[in-house]
């Protein structure tokens, strides 16, 4: 068996929409025919994948009648059934239709609000009903180009007024559901308000419930904007909110590319699954590893295979490569801890006489600021594991 | 009298380092003298501006016996009451000398960690003794270039550690003192912790005494990762957290620009002040308008006065333009709130009986998403104010 | 009459696929219906345009027949008399269908090359019959995500082969036709084969035939990647390959946003029109004036001619506040030419005495260096013309 | 012996101003003491170097007399001697002091201009007397904050008559020297004119000498803009221009950050070095590696050998990853060239008959269109090589 294999521990999911994908962008048409959702999940599981994720209308078709839901949604059960698949998460698609054209929670318009707003609940209880522990907000078109047309402040209420309403519509249900927001900084509007998971963790913190809401980070989304990616999902792990991640690849500035897992910057890719995996200290991630990718536009369904493989490969690949660097004894050498008998008391928690203390402390300050941190030597022997030559 | 001619009211500030600086830069050397802390204050009150602020060592010299201090502090002091000038902020230099290299707060070397604090508390001692209401903490050291020198969990871990430490001493000094944090996302790090308004929103959130603790955000930092500000500071406000805020130019994707406010991207200077006047609603921000921005380095004293005095009549011509616009009929009749007494109740506040009426709405969703919104009217319209044409 | 409607010494054009988009982006569906070409240049000739420009699909279906294009033809023709319009530019769509998912001209598939090569001859003889004098290519698709597939010197290659080849077929036909190339750096492909305007004239002067081909540079492009536009279109001005230009808007570091022209970055826009119209010294461009740009996707056909004819008043609106500006007279005092009688003759081509005589010249370095320049004096004055305060 | 210690071959070079850096930064002091040449020629020779590069004012004080400078040089060259190293190349120092705050050869002030030509000569003959054979130019200064000052096409009609009197005052000293050009597209100006590499090919076909010019590109300096460096590259390769190149490291819409070559990105990284060791086919680039980077600020000088000794290394794992990628027979399979007897010379060349010929040629477009390339599979082949797993 190859080493590199997927396993079902390593919960790694993919979109309908994302192996489904088929090719069509601003300036060309479709250059793939759609895969049935049935093909799907057969071939997700054979390439080793654990889950499959969904927006509503990735199965069931917008305005379709409850009869052809219920078939749709029995056929793909069995489909899942039949090939051994979860659906870890579900979402709702706020964003196709032109009736979301200016947002759907932060519209102007109220028809438009009530409109998401019940599309959600019928998507939440879809979700539920394949199994989902998880629902992911994307707010795309909750956003602008012209800033005249509504105050963010009230993008924000109106959002805050959406999402207590959905809390309490999945506890009045007691459905065993989390919330999981994903943010965006532009792109389909010129900017999208809670432009990174910084924001989108503050305003968690603003909800009526906000045990019950997470962030679901991006690696293209935050990467668009230059941020670093594994500094934001440390904040949200060290606030207990990674609730569930979406891995691809992408170049700074740049459009939404949805790339192969680790097909751009190993670097961050790697410090991202040492992240996750917790080799480097820390609890492992132990939720979904989720692909919000899609193949290249050059490929046919074949490809799409190849992708599929490629990205679930090269997690696996970095792992190991994380879990080789963290064992090297002249890595660990060169990231021992600093411990301090005498400061580190003083610096946890004031009080009058730690501050004293602090202040009548002597040190030579020119001699520690001239001491080298072998940061190079460091940093160095992380691409030579990264390359496979340690 | 000219009407764009600044007032107290505007609350404009520069700090010492702004006017002061001598222009070096990664490549060059110093293009003008120093000038004397007295000289600034003269100057920037011959100007208009009603406050100057500062670091620590803008003022006393790093390593500064207590005695030098206090001749310094006396005649700073001396120069502030002759010209009428106040001192609203001030902040600690926790990023020139090699000692803060791998940063302050979150520094591996416990050492570094205490002497950040305590020359933190002197900074808060000599901000507070010069009236200073708000403290301002940026850091720009803490950061990496090598995520592998340590967890970035761990650092935010011992940021909240200093935070949490330094309110304390100022809640047990009695100093009537809030804290102000602004982000950075990158420069002079790598990448830098709390990279943004949005993180930094968080973070607070995570403190001990969140209610001491709010935001300063920069046009610079925000617009470097191509965030809207203007989306940053509403956050900002609508949580009640916008302590301060440092205003100046700044270009997407580039180096740290600190050029003169309104220099660049003047829509977004225009939204900026319409947001911070409440001129389109909402309470008008009634803290410091901070300049942290420098004269090119093309100028002379003389040039940096001539930036100055733009800096204030810039923003005063936005604010005009800005009333202009809000107060256009044609503005106002494409702007009108779109109320709905049948919906808006129902959208408010789950109940199981407003999702079942939810529910059983009818509407065209077909007819509602083919309405055209007259955006691009209305961004017209602003834009023809901006350029004085209405 | 308003200052500000177009006339026709404006040469103001839009594209069929400009004010033609129905609003379709990668995250969802079309807002608004196809417009019929008739209906378009009814309009655009209504707002006071003075030209349409095309791609061969824009008005002729790919795959139609010789019958389909005849009457598609005749019919546009009789719009374009009875309107007054005029067809001063066509392009070939090489990007949208699925044929070019990996380039045209620099395909590796030989039967691509010669697919697109013959479509482009197709697409002259329309552009030609319809009256067009500059026939405008965009490599859309010529790119890669991966360059493992192809050594982009071979693309170079590929794509001069076809330039020359099809610079002989206007010879050989006599046509009265210019080319002009349109760079764009990323978007819909990771890397789009010469990215700026800077590497397309380059790449002009290793043709056979440069003197045919100039370039047609695109606010947006340049700008996406941070660089100024200004500059770009200035070293085009200066070699005398400014053949066309593409106006829009755009922020830095984003998706492609094809905005309406002065809605971004005033000051970038100003010193283009000032740049364009000669008001700085240096000779008017007289090429069209072309509007690569769409309607926000939250308007309606009204809001497109909003739209239209927004882009048509900025620019004319930028043109007197450039008239204005350069009027000024302190702003002439400060841009005042520094001749210098001796040593002009000196730096204008060498001889070994005029090296002898510039090692033998004194002057004081250091008080050179000291002199301040009033840039920031001048520049204030700009944004005071531009905002209408001067 | 390591198979990655540097050989002559590697032409390894590195500038006295890259690990002499102190570490100074906009916003912090000196954090290591400067080194004396001597010292670098030695430590660089042991770290494997081939040859170490200057500007006149690395080794020359700014200023210097002549006695100076003798002395100096003839130390500088008794320690190249004493420890093997060549000087391949040097430049000019036309940014640091402040006589060179607006630009050099574009100043508005004809006193500027012959220094900066004057320092130039002077800079030219100490490369020579050193045995530079490429002399090169970084416009660094020229360019502007404000375009109100001066017209881009003023900057390069100046920056034109600059170099080619330097082309001809080389000439007649016959001289065996090279010019090579470097673009930057911002910092430490707003905009720098000549922004791409592409801008500096185009620029080089306009002067009197193309054929003594050609250019050095950088990595941090295209991908700040975040352009394909491997695409420019190739284009400056294929015109015959590559000259020299600056190797180092820098993630993209980020201050100028000068990294440790292969640090961020070794994607691109991997392309480059597979283009310039012409694995791929193609010549092998046979010019100096030169590493234009230093140091990270947490260093000491220990840090800094670390540093040189990573450049390297990274170089030559790169050099073998690319040597097996382009073995691997998968890899070639897929990269197989798609040769066509009857279309490849209908393409090359035009002629009547050939137009007729592709016109009339048959082939079924939907089928070429769906056929899938395999991109993706050879990209993860790509990406399993550099990770060391194939």
């Amino acid at each position: 068996m190859d080493p590199f294999d997927p396993t079902p521990d390593d919960r790694f999911t993919f979109g309908l929409w994302t192996v489904g994908n088929v090719g069509r962008d601003p300036f060309g048409d479709a250059v793939r025919p759609a895969l049935a959702p049935s093909r799907i999940v057969e071939r997700l599981a054979a390439c080793g994948a654990w889950g499959v994720n969904l927006h509503d209308n990735d199965l069931v078709p917008f305005g379709a009648s409850a009869a052809q839901r219920e078939r749709i949604v029995a056929e793909f059960k069995a489909a899942l059934a039949e090939h051994g698949l979860c659906v870890p998460m579900a979402t709702t698609n706020l964003f196709s239709h032109p009736i979301f054209k200016d947002g759907a929670f932060s519209s102007n318009d109220p028809k438009v609000r009530a409109f998401a707003l019940r599309k959600t609940m019928d998507g939440i209880d879809l979700g539920v009903e394949l199994g989902a522990k998880t629902y992911v907000f994307w707010g795309g078109r909750e956003g602008s180009e012209t800033d005249a047309c509504r105050d963010p402040r009230t993008a924000l209420a109106r959002t805050r007024d959406a999402l207590d309403f959905l809390c309490e519509y999945v506890r009045e249900r007691k459905y065993d559901l989390k919330f999981a927001l994903e943010a965006k900084p532009n792109e389909p509007r010129g900017d999208i308000y809670l432009p990174t998971t910084g924001h989108m963790l503050h305003f968690i913190s603003t909800l009526a419930h906000p045990e019950m809401v997470g962030v679901n980070p991006e690696v293209a989304h935050e990467t668009m904007a230059g941020l670093s990616f594994v500094h934001g999902v440390a904040q949200a792990m060290e606030a207990g909110k990674l609730f569930h991640i979406d891995l691809n690849a992408q170049r700074i500035g740049r459009y939404d590319q949805d790339l192969r897992f680790g097909s751009e910057d190993l670097r961050q890719a790697f410090l991202l699954v040492r992240l996750l995996e917790g080799t480097a200290g820390g609890a492992r991630y132990d939720g979904p590893r989720h692909f919000d990718a899609h193949a290249y536009r050059t490929e046919d369904e074949e490809g799409v295979w190849d992708f599929a493989r490629g990205c679930m490969r090269t997690y696996r690949m970095l792992a190991q490569r994380a879990r080789q660097f963290d064992a090297d004894p002249e890595v660990r050498a060169l990231t021992a801890a600093q411990d301090d008998g005498e400061l580190d008391p003083l610096l946890a928690g004031f009080t009058p006489e730690k501050a004293r203390r602090l202040r009548a402390l002597e040190f030579d300050v020119e001699a520690r600021a001239r001491r080298g941190l072998r940061y190079e030597r460091l940093d160095q022997l992380m691409i030579e594991h990264l390359l496979g030559f340690r």
